[in-house]
């Protein structure tokens, strides 16, 4: 498949779930603020990565990937929640996202929170309620997403990254918090399209290796941006790593030695992608689309 | 059962969750300090109300309570991570809980926050990954706690408690807050206890009634003590509602008003648990026990 070909298909995920997870926030049957609050940031936007990755991974496996569209929803909501959160001036301390305001900027930081929670809550409530999904692939996903969004994952993430600022950390103390930060719903994308298409045990063992340096290549990147990237492009301030005092792969290599790195970690996500041997090339795509992203 | 014998029960089950609830959390493999916060709010002790309630209709069934003792956690984790962030300063602000000082207060906001997320993800984690129970009954758990706990649950009511602070509420309107805000995760205990035990429809319909009511009852009796009580069994200050500028029932009703409120929804509560036939009278003797707390 050539680059444009896979373009205009991941547009069309994209779209997909543009149009679906607004949908099914506003189905909410709850008092006006909160939903409105969390309407803000699902609308907000964003390159909706992680539910278009879920998407793409089982359709190259050939199958409809309309059935995965709750459990894509759900990983989106997660990520959004834990946005939301980030941003809060006890954490991150942003004012912008995207270009826009952040949600405690316009609702105020106790209902941010609480949106956060709600979007949290929401998400199992989707998968659990899927009408396209048999109980026990529910359970299973279920499973896998707590897991790679709670204590061992996102959150023990977010939590070793804040404990880590202002300390100047080893490149396997930064490989080890960006694995649970970033990579860990990266891997559940993965996981969760692979499970749905029916891939084997065999394939979603090295689909898990290629997304665990699909997520490192991911974070390099975003550090690389931080110090390159085009400020009106990323929608927030060029260097806030560095003013937060955060490591960082060009910190901790220099720039040139985290774009050597950003390569090996591509090589090595695209070395266990082919040997799970899926039929369709659109999860390399993907991989090259993600690394060579501008915001 | 006399009273002595239902508190020695009592008893017994919160023994139970003491002793399962801190151990779930402490398997947890995952970077020290989030891990620490989690334990410090989960080992912070309380009444344990909804998960002994879980439990103890499990037993009114007369079925073996242990197989709902993930499902009983699960809820009480929930329960802590919305103490952890109703506490926070941009919410409720206390530095007080139980008499000990709040989770902020010791491991600073970000981590409270994150504390909170952590527990609230790691409970759909714990349903999910329980040895006790079939997929099928683990996602109805799931689909009805998600439910409970979020935005037409719990969160919505929270953020209708913040938006009413201030503003006058009617009666009406405050039973709403309430419903959602305590009465939507004990009428999920009682609801869980039921299904796990095998209850009928029909029995399952008139407990849910039963909840709901016992859920304003909780509440109003919550309302009283914050205006009769001793604070030192309460463990946080007296008149915080008025401070807050809380609509409550004695506000509302006046305090002997709010009083015979109680004894009706009382009334109601127990004429619903007479019409689920259950045999034994636990959930009887636990509807006074709630009702005559002094903390």
């Amino acid at each position: 498949m050539d680059k444009d070909t896979f373009l205009q298909l991941l547009q069309n995920k994209k779209n997909l779930i543009d149009e679906a997870l607004p949908a099914k926030v506003d189905r909410i049957q709850g008092h006006g603020g909160l939903k409105e609050a969390m309407l803000y940031s699902i609308l907000a936007g964003g390159k909706r990565l992680r539910p278009t990755l879920l998407l793409m991974t089982i359709e190259s496996f050939e199958q409809d990937s309309q059935v995965g569209l709750d459990a894509a929803c759900a990983v989106e909501m997660i990520h959004t929640y834990s946005l939301i959160h980030d941003d809060l001036p006890a954490m991150d301390d942003d004012d912008f996202r995207r270009g826009n305001l952040t949600n405690h900027k316009i609702y105020g930081e106790a209902m941010a929170i609480l949106a956060g929670d709600a979007l949290l809550t929401y998400a199992f409530e989707v998968i659990s309620g899927s009408k396209h999904m048999n109980n026990d692939l529910k359970i299973d996903l279920i499973t896998k997403l707590s897991k790679a969004a709670g204590p061992e994952g996102m959150v023990d993430g977010q939590a070793a990254d804040l404990e880590g600022e202002g300390k100047s950390l080893s490149l396997g103390e930064l490989e080890q918090i960006h694995h649970r930060k970033t990579g860990a719903l990266l891997g559940y994308s993965i996981y969760a399209g692979a499970r749905i298409a029916g891939g084997t045990k065999q394939q979603l063992d090295h689909l898990i290796h290629f997304a665990h340096h699909l997520g490192l290549a991911f974070q390099i990147q975003d550090d690389i941006l931080d110090v390159e990237g085009d400020e009106s492009k990323i929608g927030k301030p060029i260097g806030s790593d560095v003013q937060n005092n955060k490591s960082t792969y060009p910190h901790l290599l220099t720039i040139s030695g985290a774009k050597d790195q950003l390569l090996k970690e591509v090589a090595s996500a695209k070395q266990n992608l082919y040997r799970a041997g899926i039929k369709h090339d659109w999860l390399e795509h993907f991989t090259d689309y993600m690394i060579s992203r501008d915001h």
